[in-house]
């Protein structure tokens, strides 16, 4: 792979600088933590509930991309597919907070667990109050009965995007987490793998998906899926992302949902918008209705290829939480 | 490369029904042709000069990421790496048309040029006012004192922000053509490759990058750069495309201006922020100040490697053009 860096060890280091100046308007760092990158809006306008996330470096625009207005207001960065520090994230709490208490929403990763746990027994020291929603909206990470194993993966975008929405709608932090959790509750997502991406520092991919087969169920860091099978056209993969999916939940006729397919890095969105065109039919033909879609890269590993569906099951208030407008580096929705 | 695809024939035919239907709130196709994709704006308002583009698809947004609220009122849709049809430029003109004129703002090929021609000589006679702008900010395309040999590349997103903005604005077609023209004739751009793409009914690619080597200068469908290097690393990449670029126009101390720098398809936006960092501070250093920048994969080439570097020198005009809130599938700024 031929690469646009200058250190493979100094990825984040040196990318930060960048990602802050071009989007000066949107976000700053901490001055008390570089790995902290807060909005802008925070501290305009009225006290409201915080809402801080983080994780592991790779995945843009995960995750300091959805920092901004009405969405994420503090970011914890990790270094590649690693944990932020438990300091970032106690940061990101500090800086979120302006009394009405702190939600801290985060996918289902150890590391993450960990260092979020660390972060909260300080700041709850501090007198902020605290809670969290952890996203498990992959299906093929446990079964159905073990959803407290399973990962979370493109459908944290969601999950920001409504309690987000909650928290700038004035609610409060149990609003804006019941709010939060209802969301990524309602929300199940699967990825196919069609090749596999390389950690910079680490120099070769640390998975192989043979030409000719694709791995379904495959996470965000190259975690095994259900199965290896011959690659199929674009309609075949549609049709088994969302029997995986609608399966779950389940999701079923008349129900009105936002579908989010995402890149997983190398895949071209046209290409995204080939299998997209499938998915449309196939939810029409089941009877679900598509109330928002979403397609394009929001949630990506590296340069792996490959593509993931996500469905959220929408009612009144998701849907109003969905319409809100949010203004930050990789989503402006009016 | 493993694709996410039905037919290699049909790219364009299988990927347009679900870019519609993702974005029906913004765009749909013209009921006269298939290979026209109009605003859903067109028509609200008072009357005002129509914007038409269009070129080949592979280039994902461009072309159609950019029609919408504000930008490009109708888009022609050319099979992968092909112009469009006379026919479907044609359609684009009548669409946008609303009896104040249509601007036609496009790159520079000879399919392009050949077709846009057809298509004027043809809505001329049904009284139509029509006029054109034909990018070439490609600086590694020509020498600078044969500008109209040069090729059009990621400027092209800057000439139709400005020129859909004037339009908005109110402007008569002359203004809208000048606005644009100026845009154009500001803006420098120049791309480093680093890896070929492969057209999917070709099925390999019809160029090649030796891995440890950069092709400095390629145009958007691997045409020849002005030459080939040892691959450098980002810093050294970023100050090659800045003096490139700096040296043509000439950009100098005190100069005002956007910076958009697009990703060709593989290459991560991670690694985009990276090169941002040097650019920002290269321009520093020679006294230029960056008023906005755009970091992303804006304009690429299919799944190609590699990076562009576009500055456009900002007058009161063109800046005010810039802020114009604008609202299409690819970009939406408020």
């Amino acid at each position: 792979m031929q690469r646009v860096i200058n250190d493979p060890d100094m990825l984040v280091e040196d990318m930060l600088p960048g990602f802050l100046e071009a989007n000066k308007s949107l976000v700053h760092a901490s001055s008390e933590n570089p790995r902290t990158v807060v909005s802008n809006f925070v501290g305009q306008g009225a006290p409201r509930v915080g809402i801080v996330s983080g994780g592991g470096s790779g995945h843009w625009p995960a995750f300091i991309g959805y920092c901004g207005q009405n969405m994420v207001d503090a970011v914890a960065v990790g270094e590649i597919f690693s944990s932020p520090t438990a300091k970032a994230f106690e940061q990101c709490i500090r800086e979120a907070d302006s009394g009405k208490g702190v939600a801290v929403l985060y996918g289902n990763y150890a590391g993450d667990n960990m260092n979020v746990k660390m972060a909260l027994r300080r700041v709850e020291k501090e007198g902020i109050h605290v809670a969290t929603v952890v996203a498990n909206d992959d299906v093929a990470s446990a079964p159905s009965d073990q959803r407290d194993r399973r990962r979370g993966v493109a459908g944290e975008v969601l999950m920001w995007k409504c309690g987000g929405a909650r928290a700038a709608m004035g609610g409060s932090l149990e609003e804006v987490i019941a709010c939060a959790q209802k969301a990524i509750d309602n929300t199940r997502s699967i990825g196919i793998g069609l090749s596999p991406c390389t950690i910079p520092s680490y120099g070769k991919p640390n998975f192989s998906i043979e030409p000719g087969s694709m791995e379904v169920g495959i996470g965000h860091h190259g975690e095994p899926g259900i199965k290896v099978e011959p690659l199929k056209d674009a309609n075949g993969m549609a049709d088994e992302m969302v029997e995986a999916v609608c399966s779950d939940l389940p999701f079923g006729s008349g129900d009105d949902v936002v579908v989010l397919i995402s890149g997983l890095g190398a895949t071209p969105v046209m290409e995204q918008y080939i299998l997209s065109a499938r998915v449309f039919s196939d939810l029409k033909d089941r009877g679900i209705s598509v109330y928002k879609s979403y397609v394009g890269n929001w949630f990506t590993s590296l340069e792996m290829g490959g593509v993931t569906l996500t469905l959220m099951k929408l009612d009144d208030e998701l849907r109003e939480c969905v319409d809100f407008s949010v203004n930050t580096p990789a989503l402006v929705q009016l």
